[in-house]
């Protein structure tokens, strides 16, 4: 599982431009159009959609889940942020409690973190067993081809962030009284194994990436440009009816299918 | 069922002022602040809360809802909108469903709809027979005693708005395309049904009104005082260990107890 | 709930006289006969049925269930034996498990023990504060009326065993080694704690028998007649479309409904 | 998914000799014994078995199971017998619903049919699409070894019986007054589909046995044999830490792990 990785050269510099407000609110309101389009089209033809969000703490994925729910159906869209598992669930088969959460027909789903949390967190910080975590590493692909096949369009984000970023994001997070809730001992160590989340992550994209369900890498560090382009890229991803005029499609300076050579170049963050 | 109702007044004039858009956003942000520290005594605590919103169509549930949990970690606070039931649970018991929603200890649930449909919705529309109905209207304090009696905090309000509230903010829907999917049949029938839903209304409030877990009624017309009162009242009647400096107690020209007089005075929309 | 008991006449002599195993059999395929005709009528009408049972350690459960089940469509009919709550489900509403195994339409299920769990061993035990207990009693006949009322055919057996007879099948059950798995530390206790079982169950008898759910009390020294009486009570209790020959009513002798008065009279065992 | 298969020779005439009653019993109770003791092992050890049982209608999977259970702890044995999805279900994925009932640590479930209904009954009698069939074809290897790599102990059997044992269940169950639930339209199809059932049995145990989860296959037109053959096979595949004299084995004239060569030479009945 150690990935050979060349010295990346300095992480590759074109970026996106920062948008103004304006935009940003100008493009967010034209892409929210069409997931309630999508949404509408989900119903209409009973599509299972499963939307799985990853990333480091700090990375944003509660922000862009905000934002495609939005204006969605509370009835029919599910937000899922895995808890703890119950001292029962533990002595289960991994899967089986997410499993209880997989869309059924009309129905979409959006994983707030998922069972990547066996290939992140809890590798890291030492929450299962070696054994387990190889025996993740190995099935998850299965696991994922098998929910595919079955009929759930299944689309899985990395929103990755820079480890300055992440800094300033939990500096200022420490700032706000509002977000007092989102400090806890676990992400005390987001910085410290700054190193070691990463290597968790390399490993993880390289043996999880699947043609049946790629992973979808997203440059976060401009929230806003996360957030339309990931939005755009769902729009596409998400087989639907709809015959609309083309989109704008993703800007592959801040989101891109995953290969290796992301991390040999250092578009990933190292 | 059929509640004598004295020809209200004219709807009580005194309504509590419109605030403008700074004075909101600093009274809600103060209040958000109460919400993330009652969070962390719930969770300290190992609390289980329970927050029932229901209220017309376009009544504003979404909006409270999504105001109350911006801020909350998604792990320990869960948005119940019950859908559909299968052909399975329309033969089972029927707080079957809405029961393996419960909180469990930390957690905070609120429901977007919830087992009150049967005394609204499916009882307007017929969706239910007479005697589920009586069956529902006897069960329900019953049902909720037990919970709260189980330590459960159950607080559940009741969103008021008037006629021409509900018939402008359903134009306004219609020609907003990001609202295009809360248009349903059942939501064109809101306003010719209106008549029908005041005396559903009515005969709900009057009859799962009990001291273990009363109605609250929110005057919602005007958005913004209702979350703010909703919020300061839940601040207000969920138990914690908190001691902080009084908050400001909820305007009574926006948010009361039910009692039955709100209906013969006109403070409830006839 | 401390309970004013007579000294007890010595315990009424009239018992029903032991039958030989061919009457026996040829009874129990009788009764059997109406089981198979029973279920296909719950079938056919979409009828629900819950049988709840009760009663010390070796006082015949298992025993009595299989020969209700014995003929019938595993795929209509669950036995739930409910294992340990899970940790999160300790912090539930007590009846939130229990709940998740009511029957839907066309269903049988059978209760090898039950809720009432809290009654007796986990009250004898300890497992339960007195507060948790007290809310239990209060909170039961409620429960078991909205169940009622939904449609659930609930019926509840309690099976009575005497002081010796629970000693002999212990001192058989430990030498039996196919009954092994059966002895427990908590079943060890059963005879030491003979006096606060009696005062538990004297106590549970009274304060949840209702006239929804009466409890049904079962002389079960004499294991055949204790099930072939119960069954009988069983095909009288639950409704039917079922046009047959009258039944052999059960034999007061070793079934009756509780009522205070067999506490009295020493009918159950004290 | 056609099969080429020789003529079969006359189907292989060694078989096990009956067993008389008496010598049936002695040896059960031996069995069983084993099995108590290998209960006793999984409780203590934390280890998790799931037992498939499939078959023809009528080729012992209720008998056999009663037989295994019979002396286990209902607290930690379940059998699970999988009836009709509802509407919700039906649009999941397929192994949802079975997914929910697999053993947690200490736990032995027993499936009284299975996923394995999809390549039986539902293909058979046209329950589901040709692409249906074919996923579920597919992925139901990569499903089982993930439950095996999660540490259950996963073990199937297939109880196969001829074409005329089968026609006399079916007229001895038509008499059988206890057995009248037995009798359903799909039952009644048993005997004159019986040649797509054995294709579609065949095309079963090719594409679903592989190593990690091999199919064993039971000649059960002589119940006692089988039940004592799978018991005995049981006993020895449930990884345990029992160290007892070392059992009988298994008699390959009644039970064999699966290879294509016993479609060929009409070890299985045709």
């Amino acid at each position: 599982m150690v990935i050979a990785r060349r010295r990346p050269a300095a992480r590759a510099p074109q970026r996106a431009p920062r948008l103004d407000k304006k935009e940003y609110e100008r493009q967010l309101y034209e892409l929210q159009l069409g997931l309630v389009a999508l949404h509408r089209d989900v119903i209409a033809h009973g599509r299972k959609v499963l939307v799985v969000m990853e990333g480091r703490d700090t990375a944003g994925k509660d922000g862009v889940i905000k934002r495609i729910v939005e204006h969605l159906s509370p009835r029919e869209v599910r937000v899922v942020a895995p808890g703890k598992p119950s001292d029962r669930e533990q002595t289960q088969w991994y899967f089986q409690r997410f499993t209880a959460s997989l869309p059924a027909a009309q129905e979409v789903v959006l994983f707030n973190r998922s069972w990547y949390n066996r290939a992140g967190v809890e590798w890291v910080m030492g929450f299962c067993t070696r054994e387990e975590y190889l025996a993740f590493m190995q099935a998850v692909p299965h696991y994922e081809k098998m929910l595919v096949r079955s009929g759930i369009a299944l689309i899985k984000y990395y929103l990755d962030i820079t480890h300055n970023e992440q800094k300033q994001r939990l500096r200022a997070r420490r700032r706000d009284p509002l977000k007092q809730w989102k400090i806890s001992p676990v992400d005390a160590a987001a910085q410290k194994h700054w190193r070691d989340y990463s290597r968790a992550r390399d490993a993880m994209l390289q043996a999880t990436h699947h043609t049946d369900v790629p992973w979808v890498v997203v440059h976060a560090d401009d929230k806003q440009q996360a957030r339309l382009n990931l939005i755009r890229d769902l729009l596409l991803r998400v087989p639907s009816a709809l015959k609309k005029k083309p989109l704008q499609r993703p800007d592959p300076r801040v989101l891109r299918e995953f290969d290796g050579s992301l991390l040999r170049s250092g578009w990933i963050a190292p």
